[in-house]
């Protein structure tokens, strides 16, 4: 296990009918708040109408900044910080999935920041403060709703990059499974896909003594999948959501990565498909893991192995070297996806193949990527090619 | 899944060497530090001269208080609660294992309350503020570092009694694995069966559908239980050491409770064994938890057949009923602790039998007990025999 620091001081107020405690959220210091969202789904379930009526039974002022897109934009993240400035804002309160969380979490620093916000996410300056953010989460995936990351697309040059800090781990994260038994089919299973992606980013390392969080990966891995079965067979189903949501939240909270090299090559390499073709998150993710798996398992199969065995119950008996064991898991995997509706490859995804070598080109910007493996550009261009 | 808040804010910093970012965690305003801390152990090891050196370099005013013992008593809590008022403490700084945090705790919320601070524990009162705790860990068994609670002792009537509040949650908890290594045989293996207590009292639940938690707190036994064994081959292991240091803080920092009905029969039980003998905390649950788990599981063995599945690998196809998978597991949880040194009764531990009328009507002072099965005055005898 390596050194680390962990920190996650996000309040979370979990289960039915949580969204009506917003209200002993707001201190009496918060005078002023924007109400930040995405398009049309919070007005159509009633949720727009009952935050904003909590808001307004606590006498705050209410800025609204709706608008924000799948992948958010670094455009409406300006809009979002010269309105806060303008209005004092004391609180961002975020309603929405991952997107809209993001989009706050980059206008929170961007607010209290003299230069470019994009700054940050190109390396150039770390956040020193921000503006508190609160969360009403509608779509468990991202992991964003207690998370140090958020994720903003740059218009410009079509550039998708992350930043992380603890300053933006939300103050408070309000997660009401029933908000999510309206989602449709697809965002259900892309956000399961990217709450797997979480997982996954941690758990292949080469970081040797990690038992117990080896363990608690699994656990979330299996409970996801499972739960996911569930709700295939019945999306009304409200236990299955809870899990779905809880599994989200911790998948991404970092208590699951502490004491290891973490990975992080898929997303890089998944987020320059959504860049460029506007595709879902959990889908690119879903395209781009199991030729990842693939690729860095024919010559690290050691963790794939404990991967098959103990997540998708491989039994050792069954096969002859731990290249097939390793290959079984892989192959369970990808039956998975298909089974919950996931392309698990640019032709199953719809998506074009010449552009591979522009992803590849923007994907290594920074240099080589992963941790389980390192790969270079030539890897990273062998894997495109892989989930053709 | 019940509903659930969550709120664990207290910054880790985990691994070796770690004790040297103590300086780091001294904001400017703190002035001055009340240094708890028990016997002589930590200056035979050399860390009471290391965090002295490191507070006085900050320049802050330290007022010292040692003398903690196992099972804190209120006298010291209420000695302290003197000091820091006299000296105007910023922070609190307990550096030991759980009876030293649990001191520290009840005199950081002591010392913002007019009343006795006995009040707290007697569910009399509610604290409402408390001088901030700062925690270098020594002994990985109570999970105090993060969580929540604090036990004590009342010397007037033998009462070892607990209390809970998220104030009390320490603001940073420095983990270092290696001030762990020189602990004897005795305190490593209580600790270890203290650490799976806290896991067994939220895992042993009625609630249904609690997949992600019942996955984490296996994983977190199975680790737990592995690294043990580890150690009593070669308590030199560093890297065993850091796995059951890392478990004591996820097995009691709450996450592994959320959304279910936790039980704390077992605790509620032994806590008197201990108030009566002085036995050590993690000896007296060794002795509890099997009685409590025969006892219950007659009636109940639902959980107790997944506990014995998924955590000791009993195989279905071996055993005729799920009673006799039940057992099976018991027993093999009993076999680990008799190759972990600990005794499981009264009688292997050499306590007397003939107290067990008092410590019923200790044990029920507030009524029934549990969650997974509810324990009046007559079962909490039953166990108590069934322990002898």
């Amino acid at each position: 296990m390596l050194n680390f620091k962990y920190y996650s001081p996000t309040s979370i107020i979990f289960g039915k009918e949580s969204t009506a405690g917003l209200g002993a959220q707001l201190s009496p210091e918060i005078k002023t708040v924007m109400f930040h969202y995405g398009g049309g789904s919070i007005k159509q379930s009633g949720l727009y109408v009952q935050v904003f009526s909590i808001l307004k039974e606590k006498g705050v002022k209410v800025i609204e900044l709706g608008g924000v897109e799948p992948n958010p934009k670094l455009s409406l993240v300006k809009e979002g910080i010269t309105l806060c400035r303008e209005n004092q804002v004391d609180l961002i309160l975020a309603v929405g999935g991952g997107s809209v969380i993001d989009s706050a979490k980059a206008i929170s620093v961007g607010v209290k920041y003299d230069g470019e916000v994009w700054d940050f996410f190109m390396g150039k300056a770390q956040p020193q403060s921000c503006v508190p953010l609160g969360v009403i989460l509608t779509l468990p995936a991202t992991g964003s709703e207690t998370s140090p990351n958020t994720v903003v697309t740059n218009e410009e040059g079509l550039l998708k990059r992350g930043m992380k800090s603890d300053l933006i781990r939300p103050v408070f994260a309000i997660l009401s499974p029933e908000l999510t038994l309206t989602l449709p089919e697809h965002q259900t299973f892309a956000g399961v896909m990217d709450i797997l992606s979480h997982v996954f980013e941690r758990y292949f390392t080469t970081t040797g003594h990690v038992d117990v969080t080896d363990y608690m990966c699994e656990g979330v891995m299996k409970a996801t999948i499972e739960n996911a079965y569930k709700l295939r067979q019945n999306p009304d189903d409200y236990d299955a959501r809870a899990e779905i949501m809880l599994a989200g939240t911790i998948a991404h909270n970092g208590i699951l990565g502490v004491g290891r090299l973490e990975d992080w090559a898929s997303h890089r390499i998944a987020h320059e498909i959504t860049a460029l073709y506007g595709t879902t998150h959990g889908v690119t993710l879903a395209v781009i893991f199991p030729a990842w798996m693939k690729y860095v398992s024919e010559e690290q199969p050691e963790k794939f192995v404990q991967f098959a065995k103990r997540v998708f119950d491989v039994s050792e008996a069954d096969f002859r070297s731990t290249a097939e064991i390793a290959n079984e898991g892989i192959r369970r995997f990808e039956a998975f996806l298909t089974e919950m509706g996931l392309p698990k490859s640019f032709k199953e995804a719809g998506l074009p193949s010449d552009q591979l070598d522009l992803m590849t080109e923007k994907a290594s910007i920074f240099g080589a990527l992963g941790g389980y493996r390192k790969l270079e550009v030539s890897d990273i261009k062998a894997i495109y090619e892989l989930a053709l």
